[in-house]
């Protein structure tokens, strides 16, 4: 049997311009005499769609385009396509449908649901039944599982999760099929395997996994849909972070050729997984461009390389906001890196604005000496400046902090907090900088002084972060501990770190989304209160 | 037997503060010879904890105050208190732990898990049994159940819930107890009490019902325990959103005596409401003192209002801003309230701020024609100063935006929504006046012309809200259908007010926390995505 599987980019919501992509794509695996072409789970509504699911409207409208679909499609192909779908009770299945001769045949639905993280699955779905998902096609008889539904065979759930299948004989099915929306981070890919791996000795079955693509607000969705052989043999793998349409004959071992990025190259894939972060965000948003305040140091350089590598030089605007605090080397590496990338440059000084506001203000509120409150009006003045870009453009604005800052509180709430997302805010400041020499690997697109000078905020004279901050390697190993693994933070700083990370909840509660690379990012994911003794 | 029953107000966290309260009241309890003393649901850790359940010291902690409270206590009292426990497999149980005479007599879980709205109790915690928690003091035999236990048999959840209690013979009990942590809604008192006559009815049994009181970030507790016998009638009811110790003899129907505030009275109901949780969420982190920007509108003076009557006169800070687009009654109008309120009231002009913005950032952006622009620096220039203050004083700025402004994104991001807390960003705005018109129904402390004149947020001459909005009882009716129902907007504007609603989900992501008085609140309890078609 000819299976295809097409990982598609599915735009949240937009379940007539999904169909209008399915309906190619089915198209297209007859036009190659597929069998069957399945598709990733919430291919038609998108993913993750949160409580857009409370809007019933959205279901009734995907179940009303897979019976135009089930219509549409030619007489030889059988399809499963992920969606929601009404259970009984009121209440929601997230469903693999099959469709094939101008009608729904059956309706698969997920047993196991994630409810950790960013994922809230028990908020809405009803489990299915496990024996009831097997699809006969062609002779063959297809297991058809969703995502989770296959996570219990990794070491990590198996405490977690029953074994849904004992009650299944295996040799009552001839494949397995995965619907899946399983986002990228930096480690998911080996777990995936695992996943997969254990599942495949499980069932002694050939397998077939098939993941979403795209990124949706904070998650980027990286593809890799595999068919494994009944040996847990790769078969074939469809690319990472992009589109792509797959074939696989089980019986006779054939399988689409690909090339891939090494996955051993790490900052090769966040490179990936960012830009497609930054595109998909802004252009699901309906904007084309983005601006960016770069003040010459190398959280902004690297968003700018990301924003122009995500939308082109052209659609990416810089602004340098100097003051009396900013060494001239910054505006001019800014300069330099402006036109290394080929991006416009604008510069707009905001001593006038500064010295005015620090007079009054220090008058007004009786603050006698340079204080934080100075600090953060510059900051804040800067922000405002940037907002008013977008009032003036339709242009995005991207906030440049990273994750390290925001453990700690490190940034200026309505300063350069500000934006609309913040492509760099799962990445420690140390992954800033490996992610930055991965861009100079073959030649100085960055100037290397971006790179190597201490860092700083530049609020006030002769500033830097380690005068506020433990150093780099140290604060990034608490975040990575307590942050990402709830592991107590270790060292002579744990104590200050731990008032930090409690103190400036109230910060990233209103921080823009960061695009989510980590085991656990801030935002949806991790979920803090605020007042807390 | 006698049975005591207390309604605290734990701090999340603060463990061992909760329990050296836990112990004076069980001291006081004894003193009262009464047999037992109940606490709500959570009352050792506090609650909602959210993910602060990940970080096992503080279950640990939990277990060791636990234990410490066992040897304390008297010897001739048993106690009830709610706490997180750990389950078998590593993760978490919700318990009720009986203890008396040094030791922990007894653990029960809770079953049914709420994991909708602001509730995620699926994502941490492991079911009990039911059949197990039945405790026998003096021989007495108490069903033990945890808040959403026997909302099981409230008919709204009725098809969601199966009926646990199903094995337990009913005349295997003698009461039913029920630890909850129920927050707060305008029409939650009707619910609860339905739920409680429909579990009365079904267990024939006299019921107590323990409530938490005090505030949580969003999340307001209104106490209101409650002792009913077995026929359903009420035999006291401890006060609303105040700690409250209260007790019960269910052989004798002995019970304290209470004085209430009429339910029927919904606005004095949400002022104690708000009052509390502006109260609690400013001392729960740590400040005594608030400040916010009073325009002479009806929002900033109901805010200024409710500050007051949570913190007194001297702890609130209000500063004027005004600019050539306010009319001079605005300011007027504000000292008025200021005087009417005995707060401080502060005037810092923006004009020249704002001129110099506007001219240098219409030239640096080519903005020929007031716009947008220029309206969203005004806000942002008073956001500045706003947060400047807050960064020479140790007080906490409170945004003073309403739920119908944040439904359409009528509001500046970065500007009049900066905060700490939004204290009526889940009141509608005609409830913003009819709790107005209630703070004047003996005398005049919020100027009438305040309440009468048109509203406007004053960022152009002779603006109006009505130029942009419909009438607000047009848009507050849609706002309750869709935000609060899930239903359809109906009417003229309903395309205009979900584009509305949409496009401005970016906003919303980066408000500021509001207090919950609704069924749906912006926050938490509504997770809609930004990039959506």
């Amino acid at each position: 049997m000819q299976i295809a599987f097409s990982q598609i980019n599915s735009a949240l919501g937009d379940i007539k311009g999904n169909a209008e992509k399915i309906m190619l794509e089915i198209q297209r695996a007859a036009d190659l005499r597929a069998d069957l072409i399945v598709f990733p789970e919430f291919a038609l509504l998108g993913y993750l769609p949160e409580d857009l699911l409370d809007q019933h409207q959205y279901i009734r409208n995907c179940e009303k385009q897979l019976q135009s679909l089930a219509r549409k499609i030619p007489a030889n192909i059988h399809v499963l396509l992920g969606m929601p779908t009404f259970s009984k009770n009121g209440r929601l299945h997230n469903s693999a449908v099959h469709f094939s001769k101008g009608k729904v045949r059956k309706y698969c639905h997920k047993t196991l649901f994630p409810n950790y993280d960013v994922f809230d699955e028990a908020r809405y779905f009803e489990p299915g039944d496990p024996k009831k998902n097997i699809l006969r096609i062609k002779g063959k008889r297809i297991l058809v599982t969703i995502c989770e539904d296959l996570w219990l065979f990794h070491p990590r759930y198996k405490d977690r999760y029953p074994n849904i299948y004992k009650e299944i004989n295996k040799k009552d099915i001839d494949y397995v099929v995965n619907l899946s929306g399983s986002p990228y981070t930096k480690v998911k890919m080996q777990s995936r395997l695992k996943m997969l791996q254990e599942a495949n000795q499980y069932f002694k079955k050939p397998l077939l996994y098939v993941n979403l693509v795209g990124a949706q607000d904070s998650l980027i969705f990286d593809g890799r849909s595999m068919a494994l052989d009944k040996q847990a043999k790769i078969l074939t793998q469809s690319m990472a972070f992009q589109e792509d349409f797959n074939m696989v004959n089980f019986e006779t071992g054939e399988a689409g050729k690909r090339h891939h990025i090494n996955i051993k190259d790490t900052y090769a894939e966040i490179h990936k997984a960012l830009v497609l972060g930054v595109r998909d965000f802004i252009h699901k948003n309906s904007f084309a461009k983005v601006h960016l305040g770069l003040s010459g140091g190398i959280d902004s350089a690297l968003v700018a390389c990301l924003a122009v590598d995500a939308l082109g030089a052209a659609n990416v605007h810089c602004l340098a906001m100097p003051s009396q605090f900013n060494v001239p080397e910054s505006l001019d590496l800014a300069r330099v890196l402006c036109k290394n990338l080929g991006c416009s440059l604008q510069v707009i000084p905001i001593d006038d604005y500064y010295k005015s506001f620090s007079k009054n203000l220090s008058d007004a509120f009786e603050v006698k000496d340079f204080s934080l409150m100075h600090e953060n009006l510059q900051s804040r003045i800067r922000g405002l400046i940037l907002m008013a870009y977008s009032n003036a453009h339709p242009s995005m604005l991207l906030s440049t902090g990273n994750k390290s800052e925001l453990a700690v509180g490190y940034a200026t709430l309505y300063g350069d907090m500000n934006g609309g997302l913040a492509p760099i805010g799962d990445l420690l400041k140390t992954e800033v900088y490996a992610l930055s020499r991965w861009y100079n690997q073959d030649h100085e697109l960055i100037p290397q002084r971006i790179i190597d000078r201490p860092p700083s905020a530049e609020l006030r004279h002769d500033q830097r972060d380690q005068d506020s901050l433990p150093d780099y390697h140290v604060l990034d190993k608490m975040v990575e501990d307590y942050i990402c693994k709830d592991k107590k933070p270790r060292g002579e700083y744990k104590d200050w770190f731990l008032k930090q990370v409690k103190n400036s909840e109230f910060k990233r509660r209103q921080a823009p989304p960061t695009l989510k690379i980590s085991e656990r990012a801030f935002g949806r994911g991790r979920r803090y209160p605020i007042a807390l003794k």
